[in-house]
């Protein structure tokens, strides 16, 4: 009846207790891809019923500034977003209690009242001995959830949360039928990113990779070709020459993996004119060839997140221009040692793809 | 009756013998910002006359590959650009004996024939024993050559080019009314995009350099407020917040600077969104906090040289709207030691901001 | 202590009882050029406290759909603007009660808590006699309320309005330095949008009017030239052959009255790769020369209203780039006398540019 | 050997001796869609050999002016275009002596120098007495001879001609899997940009004629649905709601055909925000509700032929994105009779889509 993913972010978080410039001071809520079950709607949403099946679009912006105004809602400073800290940190402690009042105060003094909202399932937290429990009930904004076709599964609809990362980097990007396409890293960002550039028309797309069993899905995902690369710096120039063997003129890079590796292969590899869309965060501070990039005019574009991209992704899933199902390999239930399990199944990487949360 | 700039590429192609990824292999003609008398037209010009005085863009593309076709030239790989190696390498041994016919050899082959060229003056060389010639006569598209307005001097019309670099900057981070501005480094490009981005009309501009004398002339020039910063990279958060201080939201940054310190301050000043224009070249390879500048979706872009921008720069000058003047604080004329000491005047820096030669 | 505007709709509702495909079906309140002052600040507004003088952005968009999250919130189907129908209609046989009330009721359901609020003043009511009532006090959400700086007085933060709609027209066209501008029609609209596109930089703005007195004002307020027209479609050619003498290439073109006439005359005096701006409703079914426009690919830009205009409004008035009191022509208070006379001015014509309330 | 299809635009010069702006005052080249084989390169050509097969992009603009520089040649006021008075006017006199020659001098003193040309075959000249004559001999610069791949045909080839007007429409209007399409009119240019904007990715396409063959072959083509309407313009509101009804909302609309009622519809059908192309050119002068949909900023896009699309538009054919055959209803030799009976068969339309000269 309902579905979640377990996200790379989640896992780091788990690890590291942070994520870029995201420190986790308190016990928070961890988990945002997910999907759902409408038990109530308030009573102006027009839209929706219960049992309507729905995606959620995890993030609430405050619709009152400058960004949010300019219709970049992503990089609102006021976001309330499933499971980035500070926001669910306080929601943590609470949870149990009555996650439904709880939300309603958050919200109602902000932008939504209790009445335009929809009851959703699935978000997990990770409390003060981080173990991990659940929160099954959601309060959130009717127009963040996004009803699922009638071909579309539950599980389906979670996955539009990572390939909304891909979405939200091809559109930034302008990724079309004259764009061809570089991957820096098969990992699920860099697999999302490969199915969405090819939705959006590229006429080539090379990934690289450093394990084989990672491009050889990559391959299977539709990948017009594939280069296995190494971890040493001192390969890039000869890995950027294989790379333009298998694909010519790169227009668009995508850094899916973040490290001063692959971010030097993209920036060497992208011809004059292009773009590098930097999308994974392996290094915060990177060593990188910049400025002889910069002397060509190949812009460094940054992606967080997404804004606005479950309708097209539940599109593409619809309409069969993108299969998801493919990326989910390893599925759990929500009982206790199975969290366990499918969290240590998603960290261990390996043939583990998309690890998957389903009743 | 000619002028002459001396570009910072050219002091540093005199001592290190490359720039960025051009490297100088064999003597070359150095030069680039220059501005003339029409002795010849050839018989297809209409718009030019003998003795007309014109400024000159230095750069001839092959308007035939794509990014001709795009409408990128600047990035043309078939550029044949004054002072840039390798093109004009092959010049310098064969100027003195005639460089008219010299150029009519390399380009009538390829775009431009002799009855569709103006000719013009002042351009000079670096020859073997890297002592500096001059090349008085140059042949060149007409439609490379533009006139000068009345009110505009042969000096105004040097400085065309560097304020070129200014203006691509400008056109390229689209500042505007709405785009508040940082420039770190108040070098000859720092100054020269800080006139740009004010004619485009940014409402608040701010400037940011390690000297004292540097920073009075930006404030002279009309930055809105200066900061003193120090070479120091532990000091970025600290001068982070001085700049945001000065200025409140930084929506683009030009660093004009080029080196680690610079752009990381950049990168992190800058408002989520915003860009951050990389002009300078101080280091090729940078150690810069990159990820949550794009966590932020704070683009990089690139610049490379102008594309289209003398009659934008000309009606700067002669409206008013930019005086370049004040940034010419050195004059010399065309002799050997006047030269030597001009060179040596330029990489001094100090109290020089533009040397320029005119006769 | 309040200044409200008049602009051409609202005279044009009284008058007609439509703009546009916006009809007149109940009676409704009209008046959306206001500004006041704060009586009372909803419990979560931090940057506005009782007292403020502010700015009000009239439409309340719902954020919920994809214009609204896409940056186009002026197009949002579920706006609610002060005095467009429906919107306003019911509210006019209820604003002498108690407007405060009523208006929470409108809003709490919707996005906007009472106590997210700020309360302000002006805006007058067309009822069923089709007399005029004064709506004194309006509830409005504080991210529409823009507080005035020191040196801007209520009358000009009431000019914000009309002002908006000229800044928009720039920011859609893009108007910059390299934009020589073209208006039709030296009415207020044409007034402001020459304002907004000199403070956008435009080098060359010539302006076009049938009548001495506007095109007077036009020169006065800073048009580079002026061309008079008659009213006759036959001299169109002849006409565009004066608007090129006059101003050389025309980039932008903005149709501030928007007639058969205006338009054909735009259309044929826009450069090729050029845009149009159609601002002005004189005619909703047009007449003109499309075709050939388009096989010049001259693009015909819409706009509608403003968004997220205030901000620089008020920065372009505090900071002296533009100065819209000459544009106040004739000012009344709020007795049905006075009220009465301002209508008849403000429909009259003649030497009145903008009519103003002002208690 | 040879392939040249028959454009609307041709049998449209051959019947009123004027298309748009463009009015025949001397006999004139007519024919624009073209491929052949390579018989001579010019010693500078690289790329290409004698024996290749290409297709020709028509248009030679000149590299000097600002559109030009702007990467805007299509709109070159220099154009030199096959078959576009005043250009080819002169030629016809004079292309039974010596086609080469002609051309020669005619480039030589702008941008193109013999040795920089590739010779190639195909265009038909319409001379004093408007009978038909072919020119054989083509001489041209080899940047605007694209090389075939080798599952291409000649005719394919020819194909790019026309398909480069859906592309450069698709691109104009920035076509992607978030735009739904309408495309007025089923004729050749409605098919291409059919097939055009399936291939960017448009996720559904709905095409509107009055001619239940072209519209059964526009469904055939793949055109997810199609409309048939009337030629009365009081059908408008009602075949609009169809419209929606057949494909919801309407981002982009494509007007092929250009007449009043096509126009008032694709106006009227399009949503808030989205825009008009207007590609046809069945009207000059036009009647149509343009200020309502300015009202909701419809923006209108002028499309004038196409710039650099010859490389995409062979991708698209040889990876199968597109296949252009079904297009080609009709072949015929190149003698006098069966040249008559080709432009009888195209100005005729019926079943007729695209007559292609063949050898």
């Amino acid at each position: 009846m309902k579905a979640v993913g377990i996200c790379g972010s989640d896992v780091h978080y788990l690890k590291t207790m942070r994520c870029a410039d995201f420190v986790v001071k308190e016990p928070m809520v961890i988990g945002h891809e997910c999907a759902g079950i409408i038990e109530e709607v308030g009573n102006e949403v027009k839209t929706l019923v219960p049992g309507d099946r729905v995606a959620l679009e995890p993030g609430i912006s405050c619709w009152r500034c400058n960004l949010c105004k300019e219709g970049r809602y992503n990089l609102c400073p006021e976001m309330k977003f499933f499971a980035t800290p500070p926001v669910h940190g306080s929601l943590a402690n609470q949870v149990n209690e009555n996650a439904t009042f709880l939300t309603i105060d958050i919200h109602v003094g902000k932008a939504i009242k209790v009445k335009t909202v929809a009851f959703a399932f699935c978000i997990w937290v990770l409390c003060d001995d981080y173990s991990v429990h659940f929160w099954h009930i959601v309060v959130h904004p009717a127009d963040l959830c996004f009803k699922l076709p009638e071909n579309v599964s539950l599980e389906e609809g979670a996955m539009c949360e990572p390939l909304s990362v891909g979405v939200h980097a091809c559109r930034r990007a302008n990724i079309g039928p004259e764009t061809n396409v570089l991957i820096m890293g098969a990992g699920p960002i860099g697999l999302v990113t490969l199915l969405a550039a090819r939705a959006f028309g590229a006429p080539r797309i090379v990934i690289v990779d450093v394990d084989d069993y990672r491009l050889s899905v990559a391959k299977d995902l539709g990948a017009d070709d594939i280069v296995k690369v190494s971890i040493n710096l001192q390969d890039v120039a000869e890995e950027v020459a294989q790379i333009h063997k298998a694909m010519g003129r790169v227009d668009v890079s995508f850094d899916c993996a973040g490290f001063n590796k692959t971010m030097s292969t993209a920036l060497s590899a992208t011809h004059a004119g292009g773009k590098v869309c930097l999308v994974g965060m392996g290094h915060l501070e990177m060593t990188v060839p910049l400025t002889p990039a910069a002397a060509r005019e190949v812009d460094v574009i940054g992606i967080f997140r997404y804004k606005n991209t479950w309708p097209l992704c539940l599109e593409f899933i619809r309409s069969g221009k993108i299969d998801v199902k493919p990326l989910i390999t390893h599925r759990f239930g929500f009982s206790q040692k199975e969290v366990e399990e499918a969290f240590e199944t998603s960290a261990r990487g390996g043939t583990a793809i998309k690890v998957m949360f389903n009743l």
